[in-house]
Formats: C-alpha cells, sequence, structure tokens
C-alpha cells in the first residue's frame, strides 16, 4: 500500500515507518525537519503543516494516511494557545479536506490518552467522560470529533489511538518520555530530577506495541477510538526502581517541588482494542526497559 | 453591577438584558450589528467578534461577562469549518485573555444542550460522554474546556450552561426555533413543513427561565456546567397538538423526508441546575406556547 505519514520524523514516526518498510508498504513522510539519515525507498516532503494545502499532490497515489504530526505539548503557555489552534486544528481540518478531495481510504490518528481524560483514580474507557485542560489536549479532542464529522457527512473512515506514555528507541525530545529521559542521564551520569514525591502514576507502553496498534488500524475497525496502554499503573519511585535494578546504577535523585497541575494518576484500559484491534500489549515494562537501555549503551 | 453582553442583540441577549435592566445593572452590549431600537440605557459597541481585541477599552468598568454570540448554527456546511474555528474559537481565546486583561470577575457562557451530548435515549446528565458532530457544537465544547484551561491557569471563574431547545419572545432567526417558527407559520397561515414522521423528541425551555439561570449564574458557583432545560421530552407531533389547541388553529403538515443527522431524542437532566443554582423551570410548555402566542398575535 501507499502511505503516507505526517509526522513521520518524530518519535512513534520513524518505529512505525521502519516497520511499514519491513511489511513492503511504499512510504510518503511529511514533516517539518529534513530527515538526518534519509532512506532511499522513502519520499520526503518537507514543509509546514500549515502549509499541507501546498502539498496536495502528494496524497495523489495514497491509501492511507497516519496524521501524527503536533506542534505543542502537553503544557500551559498563554502565548501559543491561538497558535496551537491555528496549527493543530485548523491545519487538521485542511488535512481532512484533502483526504476527502483525493479519497483516502482511512485516516490514522494519534490523540492524547495521557490528557483527554483528566483527573481520576480507576482504569479510563474510551467512553468515559474526557475533561482536558491543556490546550494540546483540547486540540486533541476537538480533532477526534471533526473526524467523527468527517466520517459522518464526508465519508472519510477512521481510526483514533488514545496513547498512553509511549517509550523507546527513536525518542526524538530530550525533555518528553520519562524513561528515555531517565536512561539519557544515567548513561551521562547525571542527577536524576523528579518533580513531587515520585507517587504520581502512570501508564507506560512500549513503542513497538504502539506500532503494532498503528499497524492493525490500517483494517476497517467497528469502534473508532482505542486506549493503546499496557493497563497497569507504575508509580515515578517504582520506575527507578526497575531502571536502577536494570542499569545496576545508583543514581542521585533530586526532589524537586510537586507541579500543581500534574495528574496524580492516569491509567487506560485497553480492554477495547483487545477485543476489535486484536492487539495486546506484548512487551512488559522490564523488557521494555532492558532492551531501550541496550541500545542506549 | 456593569455587565457585558458579547452577542446581546441575539435571542438570548435581548431577554437577558431587559431582566438585567429591571435589576438595575449597567449593560454594556458587543455584536455584530446595530440594535432596531436602541436603549437608552445601554452602551452599545457595534464589530466583527474577530476584532473584539480592538474593543478592549469596553472591559475596564466591567464585573461580569455574558459570552452569547455565535456566528454559526448547528449544521453541516463544509465551507464554514475553518470559519466557524477562526469566529469563534479563536475569537473566543482573545475573548478570555482581555478577560484575564482586565480582571472579570466572571464570565458566562452558553453552551448547547441540544448538540453536545449526541444521540441516547435516557437525559443527558453534565458528566455524561459528550459527542458532538456538528462544527458548531465541536467549538462549543472546545471553547468549554478551554474555560476550564483559563480558570486552572489564569484564575477567571466562569459558568457553562448547556441549554436545550429555548423558545419565547424576541426571536430573531426566522428558520430556527421550531416553536417560534411553527408559531410564525400558524400566524401567516402557511403550510408546517417537518422533517421526518415528527416522533423526534426534543426538551423545550422557556426563555424567561433560560435568563433567570444566566442571572442566578453570576454567583460563584461550585459546580461549573449546568444543563438548563425542563427535562422533559416532546415529540414534534405532540408539540404541534398542543400549539394547535392553543391557537384554536388546524394547520396543514407537510411531511418531508427525515434527515439523515436530526438526533431522534434528546432531552437532559436539570437536577445539578436545581441544587447548585437554585434554579427550576417554572413556565410549563403549555403555558410558554400561551405567552408567546399572546405576544405575536
Amino acid at each position: 500500500m501507499n502511505i503516507l505519514i505526517i509526522g513521520g520524523l518524530g518519535f512513534i514516526g520513524k518505529n512505525l515507518t521502519n516497520k511499514l518498510l519491513e511489511y513492503g508498504h511504499k512510504i510518503f513522510i511529511f514533516d517539518t525537519k529534513k530527515p538526518n539519515n534519509s532512506h532511499k525507498n522513502i519520499n520526503y516532503f518537507i514543509g509546514d503543516f500549515e502549509n499541507i494545502e501546498n502539498y496536495k499532490n502528494i496524497f495523489n497515489d495514497v491509501d492511507i494516511v497516519y496524521h501524527l504530526i503536533s506542534t505543542t505539548t502537553p503544557n500551559y503557555n498563554k502565548l501559543t494557545i491561538e497558535y496551537d489552534i491555528r496549527t493543530n486544528l485548523i491545519s487538521t481540518i485542511k488535512l481532512l479536506n484533502i483526504c476527502v478531495e483525493k479519497g483516502i481510504k482511512k485516516i490514522i490518528f494519534t490523540s492524547s490518552g495521557g490528557s483527554v481524560y483528566g483527573e481520576g483514580n480507576k482504569k479510563h474507557k474510551e467512553k468515559d467522560l474526557t475533561k482536558p485542560f491543556y490546550p494540546y489536549a483540547i486540540n486533541k479532542l476537538a480533532i477526534e470529533n471533526y473526524l467523527s464529522c468527517f466520517y459522518k457527512f464526508e465519508n472519510l473512515d477512521y481510526t483514533i489511538l488514545r496513547i498512553a506514555n509511549p517509550y523507546g528507541a527513536n525518542h526524538v525530545s530530550k525533555k518528553q518520555g520519562i524513561i528515555n529521559v531517565f536512561l539519557d542521564k544515567i548513561k551521562n551520569q547525571e542527577n536524576i530530577e523528579i518533580w513531587g514525591d515520585g507517587s504520581i502514576e502512570r501508564d507506560y507502553i512500549h513503542i513497538d506495541d504502539v506500532v503494532n496498534a498503528l499497524i492493525l488500524s490500517i483494517q476497517p475497525t467497528e469502534e473508532k477510538i482505542f486506549n493503546i496502554s499496557s493497563g497497569k499503573s507504575t508509580s515515578i519511585n517504582k520506575l527507578i526502581n526497575i531502571i536502577q535494578s536494570i542499569t545496576n546504577t545508583k543514581s542521585n535523585i533530586t526532589y524537586l517541588p510537586k507541579r500543581e497541575f500534574d495528574i496524580q494518576k492516569n491509567v487506560l484500559n485497553n480492554s477495547l482494542a483487545k477485543k476489535y484491534l486484536k492487539w495486546e500489549p506484548k512487551i512488559s515494562l522490564k523488557e521494555g526497559i532492558k532492551l531501550l537501555y541496550e541500545e542506549i549503551k
């Protein structure tokens, strides 16, 4: 198949691309920066997501579009609220219009399992109340709703994956992704810094499991929104114990003041993806960290 | 108090203004068109909502802001999707930034009880899943979420009223508001046209009850989102029976094909507003229609 990955050079995009190439698909990548190492079997298109309309011709022979791009992160910055709407939400509307015009079979969108649900002690299900408060997550949710709108009125098929906290190889950001950040610090023998007392719990999912879910989403799906998660919660303190035991190190840990708006616990129920995507997470947290540490070393 | 009503010349705005004047408040109105009859005790400011930043000085002495304006309606029009985001969502972000800058005590927003919840046979509660598919409703929900964002990070207090199907005096649109449209048709001895078989059920709420809820929202509220509704569902056929009995007429009714995307039933649970706003609907559907028919005649 011909597959276009919007945001193909990010963390998820790189891992997805590698796997799709193994399967023999023809890959087109649209992203904002040139690749460090370009691959001869990939067609790259470099531009701003806002100008996606100038790249309509890329879509001519494309079957499936992955929408992985985001111009912002889950933080609050008063100065980028409008920018976030313009560059993520409005650009996505332009993208959806192109997909309709070019007869794209399906669009697959990565939403944020970590930030659309808000606070809550139980495992979030896809049909639970959403309560985003970061602009990043508000726009993720608005895009989800526009996907449902374009499906109803324009017949554009879609699947949404609400991904928990992904970690693994090819991580791009030096700030996001706590497991990758901690392993980098350990490698460089730097202090580990934690906001709060380390009791915050998150749901970590290995990137290979995320990639499998993204590939399984190519098929038509009865349900449209799936949590992609381990379904297990791990506190930061427990995570550090696991990492120290695997890496056989003992890092200095600095506990910084708790950040007011960090959610205490975020865990996602993944039974819908198991049932309808025939997906399940295969890599345990310990295995995943081992794999990643081997690569980083 | 000094009260600014954004969209003060619309259906809800006109009724709200009249009541606030009775209570002796000082009223500022921002809207896109000049009033037909201007009131000497009101300060009018006419402009596009997109340019609200040019009207910052209006906010200098304002205590409370009502955000009632919408540049679009709950319909699907492919050509206005981006326009809707720019003129409603981004303009609201500009408005919220001004409110923060000018130290506004509270902003009160009219959301759409009829279109944020989507399909469902039971009475929707405020904490139920939202499932908007019209761009109008997707943006109403995004604005709701941005209000929660500005409350968390900028300390701007707010209340959201998700209003069911309001009807009553001073209706502006000739197309929206089925009760007003039907009574106009009866007055002009025109045919009544219905999409579908008339079995569709809605929750009709008199505008005076809506206005009371808007005024009760000036106080600080423990909860932030309230359904404003009668809590009762009425089919279109039953509605026509009531109207014909009150007006003592027998109209010709034309049944048009069902519209694919009309929700079959929309009724809202109003117990949260009863508990926290100390509000309750006081005007029954029969009384409300009688009142309106007297005025229209």
